[in-house]
């Protein structure tokens, strides 16, 4: 399985969130990306279509926005 | 692996979302439930912390809310 990509920002909500969808999908199948700490990701994330974090990025190129932790404005503060 | 459970109520982001929460986690690995249907599920949904649709539900009894579709009050009309 292609790998999907989970973006978060480091927020509570993004680390609960991150530890549900490793226990659901496996570790092995997704890639996690802190845009807070690895700030050159953020335009990575916009334009795969993230509007907020914690957000899945499936293989096929869906985003999944799961709960709210924070607008990616937030995030570029 | 506990099987965690999906709720929706049948629009297009509860129906896209779930093709991907069934690639990603498997469709042995979810229970899917339609509220808007089965209408004595919505208690159960609301009293697991469903707050809006499409959710999942882990088994752990952590809510996944994904993308926005309808609020509860929405599915109750």
């Amino acid at each position: 399985m292609a790998k999907s990509v989970f973006y978060h920002a480091g927020c509570p909500v993004c680390v609960s969130a991150e530890h549900d969808i490793i226990n659901l999908i496996g570790a092995d199948n997704v890639e996690v990306i802190h845009i807070g700490e690895n700030r050159g990701k953020i335009a990575e994330a916009e334009n795969a279509g993230v509007k907020s974090v914690p957000a899945l990025v499936t293989p096929n190129g869906n985003v999944l926005h799961i709960n709210f932790g924070a607008s990616i404005a937030e995030v570029k503060g």
